[in-house]
Formats: C-alpha cells, sequence, structure tokens
C-alpha cells in the first residue's frame, strides 16, 4: 500500500511594490489555505517594513529596501507584481528568468508586444502565469457560465453590454498613477475597461471579436491618457458586445448578456456587494403574459456563497498550478491564463488602436 | 360664486383595427376613468362585433365593417389606430382631417416625412396627437426621471444602455405583420427599437444625438426586414447612448443609466413585470469599501405603485388634453407628444439608413 504522501508545503510569495491593491491581494494570500507570504519589497525598506507589519505578514516576512532583492530571495516562489503597468515588462520578465511564477496584476502590459516578451520569458524559464483578474474566481463566475452554456435556457449568445466605472474624484485624477502616461498609459481603459473587456471575451468562450470600434465619446487628460470610453465589438456569428469604461462616473459593475432563450445580469461582477455571497439574475424563456400584461416566468435571483473571498480563491488556483510545477516540472504548466490574458490585451491594444484612428473599425488578429 | 361645473364627459374612443394590442388597449380605454368606447371598425363586421363582445365593449358601442364608418360616425371624438405601420400615413390623416383626436400606434410612420404628413393634418384640423408608449405613463418614470434630474444623486449624464428584445419564434417569423415589407417594413427596429430610443432620448431630455451609427451585426430576414439590430448614439455634450433590439432574444426590457454620481437601472421598463408596481434601482455616490471588499452604500430598489395599469394612465392622459382642446379650442393642443414622436422617428429613421449606408455614422438634424 502506497503511504500517503506528505501535504504540500505552501507556496511562497513575495510581493514587490506596496500599492493599495497589494494590501488585498496581501489578505487574499494570507487567507488562501496553500500559500503564505515571505517577503516584500519596495523602493524604501521603510516602507516595505511598514507595509508588513501593517498587513499582518507573518514574523519570519522579510522587508526589502528593493524589488531585486525580493527576486534573489531562493524561498521566494512565485511574486506578486502589482507595480504601475509600464513596470510589468521589466519587472515580470526579470522575475520569470529567477524561476519565480508570475501572478501580474492587469492590465498586465502597456501593448501586447510587452505582453509576448513577458509570456515568453515565463515559457523559457517555466513558470506559471496569471494575470490578477480576481472575479473570475469566484464560484458565482461558474454557475454563470453554467446557465450561458444551457442550450434550453439560454441558448446561442446575441449581445453583451458591460460597463465598469468609478468616479474616481478630483485627487485622483491629479495625482493617481493610473492617470500619468509614464505609469499607467492606458487609463481607464486598462485599469476598468480591462474587465469588461475579459467578460464579452469569458462570455463568448474567448472567441476573439473580428473589429472593435471605439465610441467617438473617450475622454482624455491633458497628458492624453484616457479617462473614459466605450467599444462595440463585432464577433464572426452576428454576436455584438459593446462597453463603457470610466474614471468619471459613478462606481458601476455590470454584465448583462443576451441569449436566443435567456438573459442573465449581474450587478457587481468586478467585486461583489458582500464578500460571502454573489448575486446574479436569470431569465429563461420569458414570455409576455395574457393581453402582454406582464411577463412569465419572472426573473430568478441566483446566489452562490463563497467561504473565502474571491480574491483568496484567485491565488489558491494560482498556487495550486504553482505547486504541480514545482512538483511535476514544466510540462504541467497551464496555459490557460497566458492565452486569456493574451487575448484581453489584443482588444485593449484595438480599443487603443481604434481611438487613435479616429474611432475607426479596426481588424482584430491573434 | 360661480357654480361648479359639470363633470365633463367621457371621451369617446372608436377604434379601427382588432390587432392584438388592440385588446390590451380596449382593456385600458374600460380602466381609465375618462374614457369609453363607442365604435370599433374591422374590414369585416364580424370581426369588429366579435372583437366588441369579447373585450367587453359597452352595449352601445357600434361595430362598423370598415375603418371609413369609425371615422364617419359623429359620437366618436378620438380614435386609436393599431394597424399596420405602413397604413398608419392614410388612416391618421382621414381621421385627423374628421377632426379625431389621434392616439396612434408605435411604430408611428415608416419615416418621418410620413410622420409630418400626419401631425402636419394633425395641427391644421385642431387635433390631439399622441404616440401609444404605455411606459412614458407609469408614475415609475416620473420618480426615475427625478432621480436622473437631482445633481447629488445622479449629476450629469454619461452613457445609457437599453434592450428591447423577445423571442418571437417560428410561426411570428412566418406570418406576423411585424416581418412583412409591405406591413410593417421597419420590422423590429420599428417594433422593438422604437422604445430603446424613446427611452435614451427620455434620458437625454429629448435632446438628439449628434450621430447614430447602427452596428453591423443587424439581422434581416428573405425580404429584408430588420430582425435584430443595434446601435451607437452619440451626443454633443459627450454622451453616449446604444442599444440592442431584437426580434430573436429571449424578452428583456432594460435601461440602464450611468450618470457622474449615481447609476440606475430598470428590467421591465416597457411592461412592468406587475401590473400594480414598479420596480427600479438606484445607487448613488457608491464608493468602494475599506480595501475594496465591497461597496457602500448599496443599491436601493425603488418601489413605484399605480392603482391603474400604465396603458390606462396614457388613456387618461391622452382624453385629458382631448378634453381640453373639446373645452377651449385648438390653442390647447399639448405640443409636446408630437416633438417627441417625431424625434423618436428621426433617430430610428438614422439607424435604418446607418443600416443602408454599410453601417456609416449618420448626422441627426431635427
Amino acid at each position: 500500500m502506497a503511504a500517503e504522501s506528505p501535504p504540500s508545503p505552501p507556496v511562497r510569495f513575495g510581493i514587490i511594490g506596496c500599492a493599495n491593491i497589494a494590501r488585498k491581494v496581501s489578505r487574499a494570500i494570507l487567507l488562501s489555505r496553500n500559500s503564505t507570504i515571505v517577503a516584500v519589497g519596495s523602493r524604501s525598506l521603510e516602507k516595505a517594513a511598514a507595509f508588513a507589519r501593517d498587513n499582518g505578514f507573518p514574523e519570519s516576512a522579510r522587508a526589502y529596501g528593493s524589488y531585486d532583492a525580493v527576486l534573489e530571495d531562493p524561498e521566494v516562489d512565485a511574486v506578486y507584481v502589482p507595480l504601475p503597468t509600464s513596470l510589468h515588462l521589466r519587472w515580470a520578465v526579470l522575475a520569470a528568468r529567477r524561476k519565480k511564477h508570475l501572478l501580474l496584476e492587469k492590465p498586465v502590459a502597456l501593448n501586447v508586444g510587452e505582453l509576448d516578451e513577458i509570456l515568453a520569458e515565463c515559457e523559457s524559464s517555466g513558470v506559471q502565469y496569471m494575470d490578477a483578474t480576481m472575479w473570475m474566481h469566484h464560484p458565482r463566475t461558474a454557475e454563470m457560465k453554467a446557465f450561458l452554456s444551457d442550450s434550453q435556457r439560454f441558448g446561442q449568445l446575441k449581445a453583451v453590454h458591460s460597463i465598469f466605472s468609478y468616479n474616481s474624484g478630483p485627487d485622483f485624477l491629479k495625482n493617481d498613477v493610473r492617470i500619468k502616461p509614464d505609469l499607467d498609459a492606458l487609463g481607464a481603459l486598462g485599469d476598468t475597461g480591462w474587465y469588461c473587456i475579459r467578460a464579452i471575451l469569458w462570455a463568448a468562450d474567448y472567441t476573439l471579436p473580428k473589429t472593435v470600434t471605439a465610441l467617438s465619446s473617450a475622454e482624455f487628460n491633458e497628458a492624453g491618457v484616457n479617462l473614459s470610453c466605450g467599444a462595440s465589438l463585432i464577433f464572426h456569428d452576428g454576436q455584438i458586445a459593446t462597453f463603457y469604461c470610466s474614471f468619471l462616473s459613478n462606481l458601476t459593475m455590470e454584465i448583462s448578456l443576451l441569449g436566443e432563450n435567456g438573459y442573465l445580469r449581474v450587478h457587481d461582477f468586478v467585486i461583489p456587494f458582500q464578500e460571502n455571497v454573489g448575486a446574479f439574475y436569470a431569465s429563461a424563456n420569458t414570455k409576455f403574459a395574457e393581453l402582454s400584461i406582464g411577463i412569465e416566468p419572472a426573473p430568478i435571483e441566483h446566489l452562490v456563497r463563497t467561504d473565502v473571498p474571491q480574491e483568496a480563491l484567485m491565488v489558491e488556483e494560482f498556487s495550486s498550478l504553482v505547486r504541480k510545477v514545482k512538483e511535476n516540472g514544466s510540462e504541467e504548466i497551464e496555459k490557460f491564463w497566458a492565452i486569456i490574458s493574451r487575448k484581453t490585451q489584443l482588444v485593449v491594444d484595438a480599443v487603443k488602436v481604434s481611438m487613435e484612428k479616429g474611432f475607426q473599425p479596426v481588424e482584430v488578429v491573434y
């Protein structure tokens, strides 16, 4: 009888950069059941030490005054990179080169060319890649997909609409990295449009659109960074999608999915209103009632519970992939996340090009 | 002391055509507190008589074997016209010419040129005009408008999305008047897109868009009648709107309104799920909670009760305008409904032209 294998040790994370989002992901790593934090690096040692202390890191975690020191730490299995987007290429490539598995904050790169360099380094170094798009990992997302895949209740997908916006306020619009052309040049398109585009691709089973056309109402700051935009996406089978993303409108996080036989909507897809339960609303085979007074049946609220927040589930999923690679080698690498990251980035790029070309349709080629 | 004036007699309706929608509007006239039905005309006397009997008309109501006979009935104050769109020009003009006030089913005309002929005849004949867009008259609509007009809770309107679709089924797609080029040549755009476009204009305080661009995913039947389409509308102040309408997708009736400080959504704007209460959902000044875990405050469900269904409120509003004109003369005519009907038709026309021109942007000029 084979002895039971000992439990795998937790995946040991290093964090490079102390951005606000790193607080949420640090909490997620500590909540996750297969991961821990062993190091954090900032350009300032004091800042790194304060971050470790303020975010409940284990006593044994090291604080470093550089990102390099985290990458040189042999006990770091994986790094989480919450740096401004313009720094992703450099630090993601360096991390992969030093055999650190890579959990990369979105938007993952300034363009698909940069992302391809990152992905190529991950492949040649044999490390697992994942972008940090948390909502993908909520069990609600899988339940919604099951509804969309049901030909009786939903059928062919016809039209998708998605919104992610927040009203960032005057201080953000003056000072935040997300509006600085040298730090996060993709602005609202990268920060919020990323989620809408991912939602559209998720709904379309990651089929790419044929063409992407930005709406000519896009807004930019004086430095040319996008503050709001929308686009229409046309797919080969006639399916359409539209989205709107913004730093200048009330916090809103919608996906609306219209199928031949059903309709699904979710109002908090990026960050659930409540941490332990996510709702979505599904209608199937809806008909007008007699005399067209009302409808039947009514939409149904589906509630999906989760003991662990979606961002901790993301960390757990990433770490479980990392463990496989650590135990069985780089043949075990899961390519899915790199592929959908690249597709998302391709559409982000197409929206940007469409805006640059005066809102002309842009073809999307993988 | 002036004596109290006697209560005005009810406005006496004639109905020309026994379409299915006429059943719902007949019920509405009978439910309304200032209107009654005195005549119905069909191309077949038997059909008209059966319609009157089946829909609970007063014993005294006349059934006629022609539309003309209704228009010649001197006791008919107003006519409701549920005929196929291609017949509107002829019968609406004839009705107005015979001094019948006009409640005209939507889409009101095949194009704005036809509508202008109808409106010119209403003006020269001194009759009140209204299109039969029921949801405009639900008290919910006024409450939603109050929210949109609140600069603290909603602020500047940034983006609108609307959907109206229903899965019409094979029999409809083969036989219904709404897919026949000689009867309802506007197809889904006229039948369902009308509501989306009205919603967009309503939200924009009836400002017309600068340009309208149809999405290139539009579907048509073999006779060239539209079965589904979408469009983007760009306004002069940077506001955008998108909509999707269809005969080929599940019954869905959405408006999503995104403002600088707020967000409003309604899921049954065309026909409320329940007849005596309508819901909408409003968010104001929504912020991420600490650590971006959840949001605050949560969206609020607003429930708006109505003792009388929205279509009966429509009839009451129309009849109260008719009474004013009957009592005080044609100077009392309310032009609002003609103006917004014309604006809605202009945008319908622009979407159609955009589709005909290969999905190019089309300017909208009043």
